[in-house]
């Protein structure tokens, strides 16, 4: 598995940003990314579109789990972020729980919390299911 | 204006995914950012994080550079983004225009384009007005 | 067609919240709303949960219009909406275009403006194509 | 109590719909709104912008629970809704939970879900917190 998530993740946004991916159930996922030169803004503060971007990563990865095996793909179709708190360092976690499996559409919701669990941002990717 | 920029963007995502400023004007501000390893997901295609991420750096960069003068800062509150068409290289181009310019709230419309300006994302970016 | 319309709309949320189609082409639908007992919240001002329905109506229907021939349907999986401006009494317009037509998706861009044509709202609307 | 309630929506969206407020608390907020022939659209199914409407008079009437006595007004400012599953008649219970609880903003997840709790529409509102 973890060589899996690896190969997967090599050579992607994914990579360049830092993510590492820690747990992948049916319907959940799990997965890190560090607050450091590659995810600020010029604030130095984490930026909204890496919270966007591991909330995505986290929902993609999850429904591609669900489906791949029946020969279906899934695709990305729209995500919507809120930035709650700032964070200038340290490692964030995402948590991705699918909010409705449905046959041509999956909801996740995404939290993204720091290390005392509070949360930093929360994002809804909606997921379409195609047959490959 | 563009060492401004520089400074700007120095040690940040925007930085780590290849984006480039390159013009800023009252209310309209575009970018680039490359499609390659550093922005695409595991199949090889841009990475909707990543539209997610352009979309709102020139977003707030726009709100930054409107406000910054009256000693007020811009605080990126939700993004939300659709994916409409894959992209397997070159560069992608987007063009945030102001909607709304309160007191208290911006509202930026983002499009992201391909080079025959095919689009690739569109994205709505809001951003909060507050005193420093 | 405007016998069409009145068919559409009569029984529905549109009637019950006054909403009156006024125009429907390929990729572009126009509509009004009062600003009245039926559609202001406690403060006495548009409701935004008004503003949604409006553009969710707007957007549904150009979408329907646009593939019922060919014998497909058109279902709104996700909208959102900006609230920008309130507005206490009169009518607003909004005026749904057409930003994406793929095979799967339509996304349009709706907005709703006031008698002086300022922004009272904006939305985008995702839709799903279906063949039924 | 319930007088309040009462006082509060009359003449407003939420009467004209239906809705009733049957729980309000700190962080917390549940109603109901009839499928019928004021929350329809045209193919007999509950429309998106009903959804939509309920889901941020829940939210709205929360936060302005959570802060009138402090002399602040909550506005409703930006609200995204995912459609999930189609519903003809009977009644839905939407039931709001803040997620951010802040100084200026507020976050609510809204779900709204049919008589035996199955999702038909899930929402987030983002709600400004300003001093009257």
């Amino acid at each position: 598995m973890q060589e899996q998530i690896d190969r997967m993740t090599r050579n992607t946004l994914g990579e360049a940003l830092g993510m590492k991916l820690v747990k992948i159930e049916k319907g959940y996922v799990e997965g890190t990314m560090p607050v450091d030169e590659r995810t600020r803004q010029p604030y130095g503060l984490l930026h909204g579109g890496a919270s966007a971007a591991l909330a995505e990563t986290l929902g993609s990865v999850g429904s591609h789990y669900l489906v791949s095996e029946q020969g279906k793909a899934a695709v990305g179709i729209e995500i919507n972020t809120n930035h709650l708190k700032g964070k200038r360092e340290g490692i964030v976690t995402g948590k991705a729980f699918i909010k409705h499996q449905g046959g041509r559409i999956h909801v996740w919701n995404i939290d993204i919390v720091d290390e005392q669990d509070q949360l930093i941002a929360t994002a809804r990717l909606t997921v379409m299911i195609i047959s490959q």
